[in-house]
């Protein structure tokens, strides 16, 4: 198990705006003007190589620090035991409550980077698609990527999310997400039906700019569901 | 009476971007922006133990100073009497029209914080739920603590946000909010029909996150009704 | 006539933030982000006694510096003649096309400032509402004074906005707005249909308080018109 | 063809914030915030006589830097043969997707500049008028000039701009966006079916402020289509 001690302080300082500790607090400010994060839900975290960085849970997201930051081996030493950490930040925070789930990004799609939201483009799809997936075809869905690491998809192509269900706690999703991932090959994101959306690429960019891509297409599907237009044409 | 005299100034006076006297112009700013407090309506207050710190009536907002800041003592010394101040700011600014229903949220639920918005999204839901409550369930509603101020709120609960009916003056809703409080123990907030919501928390950041939530669930129950799709489940 | 010499540009430049020529600038980046004046169009103007400050025509209104600004002397000395100017700015700017009617907010109301935007949510109205006003009750309409310079609203008045027909060139409206303003002297705004709408107040405070909390109502009145809610009630 | 030396670089070095290679990256930084190319799509490139700065292709928009701008000669040297540069920036960069059809604009109409955008109202509008233009008369269409260059048209005019059909490759569409525009010969900007919308004008101000108006026309128009309200009045 990774002792904590001073030293461990300096996982998380750095003076480049591009290291995880940093880029964290900024990408959830910019996650909060889009509304993806409000009320301390939803976040981003980000894995290089052997390092997992993760933001507290129930904290405001558009206020996070450097020094919130968490950071975890990866793989973990115990994957069935207790969670082992390499950095811990003071103030009894806790980490994430989407852990798990983000380790379903990095476990079964090898990302570098996984995003949950609760963008209610996303909820109201779940509501509006009851059926297992959201589908959509002939609109800007070559930003994603086949199982969100692979090539781009086609404007021809049909782009399918698979929905699962909500739990009351968000670490029993880990198990469903898990089989639907591998039941779907190709999914680049989960959604949660009344809850939000998972999203993850092989970088932070490539997990941003995909999230982006897909909270257009549930918005755009949404309105064109209302609006009596089919989103999937033959 | 508390006297006013220069070191009331010592009040607000604060370099700590913590300070009730930073902290509201700040947070009223992001309010702003999210179209909470537009057109000088809306607002935020909060306490620290025994003193109170509350914008002015009537102002923008956006661009209140801590020198605008009023403090309170709480409890107040006369509570029927005339109200007693700390600190007033110049200008002859008046403390916001609120003051009375903030008083209910610390007197009923001993809340360190209360925010009250014009947020459209409220002012729907009381216009959309014609009844006695606004109620949504299977949603994330689990950043809502019961009464405000207790343990989390889970996705298999409904939540119930009572409704009271406006007055031309705000001071005249103080006792049926009061009223309203006391027959619903554990509502998080208070709905004022075609008016907007006041919400509290035992300290700003848990008001403010709380109100995020609530008005979250609050849009997203508009955007059901409207498509026609239930807002509580059984 | 006046005449323009060097001396002319003090009146455009100080370090006052608050100093008209400062906060026109400030005012119409914040319009811009609100949606008000995208594509040059709309603007405000601030009057401080016998002068007048007035942005140019056919810019872009969140890129306006303290140098584009027009002064004007209050009144006009030859009010059927030439314009006369206190100072106009370089690079061949003309003054904004609606100066004529802001002149009318000044002439028929002694306002300190008016604003003109072309929100999304005014233009509504007037396409929902075919009749000669729109007309809203029981709304937090009490931030509204009455004939936009005098006493409040309240929560039990109908507020009413008289509609005016567009006209291809701005200035061709000043008639009929003069005229209406006439005919409904406690009007707080006119609309112009399938355009804007212009606010006013005795100063630029109160001219933007209730051009955000007519936007407000007009943006609420459109999802109640929409969600066949009635907007007024007896 | 043009070397490539570090001479070039100087091209997208300049202190002045109005130079293309400063301007593109705060422009798509506004764009950004507006929706209009999120996940990477749209963007804007600036022509400047005989040099056109462009952005990358598939990067964050709202991060691009001047060291990631492009520059061509204009006119190409060689216009059916492998595209010419004056300056590419490091990092295996390619230049954006749209530099066809960009250029389709400076052939075309003689642009100074060229917006796409991926904009939510303009995908719903070419989705709403399933006829080969988007109409729409008696709104604030005078910000938009006649052929996107030339005089601006008047309130009593009808607004007319061309979809064409999408293609899974952006290059593809360079024929029939250049067919189009030769057959409407006063479109002043060509929505692109499930896509977007490409705008220009003869300076960078000029192409900015008519994507607003259209993107505003575009917006009211769908507003109003789905309301019922006829878009093209006689």
């Amino acid at each position: 198990m990774a002792t904590l001690n001073p030293e461990a302080d300096a996982l998380i300082k750095s003076e480049d705006p591009f290291h995880p500790a940093n880029l964290i607090p900024e990408l959830c400010r910019g996650f909060y003007t889009l509304g993806w994060v409000t009320g301390t839900g939803g976040g981003i975290c980000i894995r290089v190589r052997d390092k997992v960085y993760i933001a507290p849970s129930g904290v405001q997201k558009e206020r996070i620090l450097p020094d919130h930051i968490f950071v975890l081996p990866y793989p973990q030493p115990n994957p069935h035991g207790d969670r082992v950490f390499l950095r811990k930040p003071p103030h009894n925070l806790k980490e994430s409550d989407c852990t798990p789930l983000f380790w379903n990004a990095f476990d079964q799609r090898d990302a570098g980077s996984c995003i949950h939201t609760h963008s209610q483009h996303a909820v109201m799809a779940t509501l509006l698609w009851k059926e297992e997936t959201f589908t959509i075809s002939h609109q800007m869905i070559k930003g994603v990527r086949i199982a969100g690491t692979g090539a781009a998809l086609s404007y021809l192509d049909t782009l399918e999310v698979p929905i699962i269900e909500n739990t009351p706690v968000e670490r029993d999703l880990k198990d469903s997400m898990e089989d639907t991932m591998k039941r779907f090959p190709n999914a680049a994101a989960i959604l949660v039906r009344r809850h939000g959306v998972y999203v993850w690429g092989t970088d932070w960019q490539k997990a941003k700019t995909q999230a982006e891509c897909l909270d257009y297409l549930f918005e755009i599907g949404v309105k064109m569901k209302l609006a009596g237009l089919p989103t999937v044409l033959n």
